[in-house]
């Protein structure tokens, strides 16, 4: 048992979904962060079909050491939707501090990149009144594969309830590209850096077994019993228990009758 | 009828609160951004009484265009705490971006520095293994006058449930020195600006109002039946409704069985 996808009825729910939120709230335009791999490719797609090319917005923000490659994929997909893209190099801004700390290791580096993007996009989101779409697919949203106030911050994310091997699916169907959808994914860190030689398992195994975990509720026993090797169980599980906290709005200490996301709740588009 | 405060009460709920959360995930240390104003100079005091002081760290990070009197009173603070602190000029990567982006209001550059700052906190969480802890009022969060993902990101907020004048009340308690408190409240984007000159009412008037309304949950007819004229009220409520989203985490496509943030919903420290 594997997470399955029908393609055409999802497309068509996310292109709605993306047109209904954005222009309920009073925007007509949307603003992608395209790194050149499959999820935002995805996302860019679903954007432009809901809203129309011309409303959207790709931007590819590279770092030196990025490869010249999610460049010319980001530059591939734009121009065969017809998206505008800008292209921002984060270069400047990121060593500007990184020159300065030196003792950053590779995943400091890589949040310090993620959330200077982030503030790219919101600026431009600021800029261009269009709202962020979200790149963030549920695999990596539950093992906290990604950067908090960084890639995982967006207004609204089609991809956050498709797992990988889902968004591939959903990407074929689409008409990405084909070498953007087969190519090993990577956060594009350092040149050769891979998500499945860092996380030392293949999406196709953890997305079976996060479906099997966390949509059809199965316990250790049940997911062992499902073939699972128990070692492989217990890391993913406290993978995606101690990533709830990127999840979550900050914790705020309750002292009065009505406290913001305790009492004081509402949907994002409460006042629309 | 305005919102009042138990000092001694809250100061203990909220250092334990602090030490609590902190610790049972795991962690001995805070990191605070400490601008020089009174917000951030009182979670300082309450993370330093909870964890001790040498297990806090405050980051002081100005722009060149902030006034100097903030990183003076920013080291009062430290100084008088006992509280080790670290300027970090945020200048040069705010500049190597803005430079190329002249067309930048007052707003997007503000907004700028506000994710340069989260950004570089995030980075020390992660060298100093040390939680960032909020700074963000209740007023401020009703009324969306701060940065989504710049000021108003952290990992716990001690100050989120209180209203301004709520935390006036409580830094003059905790022996925060009087010219921070007394100073008129500034993002100190530039020379003279004060957040009530740009808001056009004083935070005496708008806690009053927030009071009634978020807490008392009085409608428009009885806040007018209260004094506050109907105009005031409209704008204050359409302030709230409409800074709802920078609350929330970004929406996410419902498409499976189990869905991030509805029906897979856990709390932060879910794990420990």
């Amino acid at each position: 048992m594997k997470p399955e996808i029908n393609c055409e009825l999802t497309r068509d729910i996310l292109v709605r979904f993306l047109r209904n939120e954005i222009r309920k709230v009073g925007f007509q335009r949307a603003i992608v962060g395209l790194s050149g791999g499959v999820d935002s490719a995805t996302s860019t797609c679903l954007a432009a079909e809901a809203l129309g090319a011309e409303n959207v917005l790709a931007l590819c923000m590279p770092y030196r050491s990025s490869s010249p490659d999610s460049r010319q994929h980001a530059e591939e997909v734009a121009g065969h939707l017809g998206v505008p893209l800008v292209v921002e190099d984060i270069t400047p801004q990121v060593d500007a501090y990184l020159d300065n700390h030196d003792d950053a290791s590779p995943v400091r580096c890589g949040n310090k990149m993620a959330r200077e993007r982030m503030s790219i996009l919101y600026d431009y989101s600021a800029k261009t009144e269009a709202l962020v779409v979200g790149t963030s697919n549920k695999t990596e949203l539950l093992l906290g594969y990604g950067t908090q106030f960084g890639d995982m911050a967006s207004a609204v994310n089609p991809l956050g309830d498709l797992y990988k091997t889902q968004v591939r699916a959903l990407a074929r169907h689409l008409g990405v590209p084909g070498e953007i959808i087969d190519k090993p994914p990577s956060a594009d860190l350092w040149s050769g850096q891979t998500d499945e030689g860092e996380l030392g398992f293949t999406y196709e195994q953890v997305d079976r077994l996060l479906y099997l975990y966390v949509d059809k509720r199965l316990g250790p026993e049940a997911l062992e019993r499902n073939g699972f090797d128990a070692g492989f169980v217990a890391r993913i599980m406290k993978m995606v228990r101690g990533a709830h906290y990127k999840r979550r709005p900050p914790l705020i200490a309750k002292v009065s009758e009505r406290t913001i996301e305790r009492d004081f709740r509402y949907s994002r588009d409460w006042g629309y």
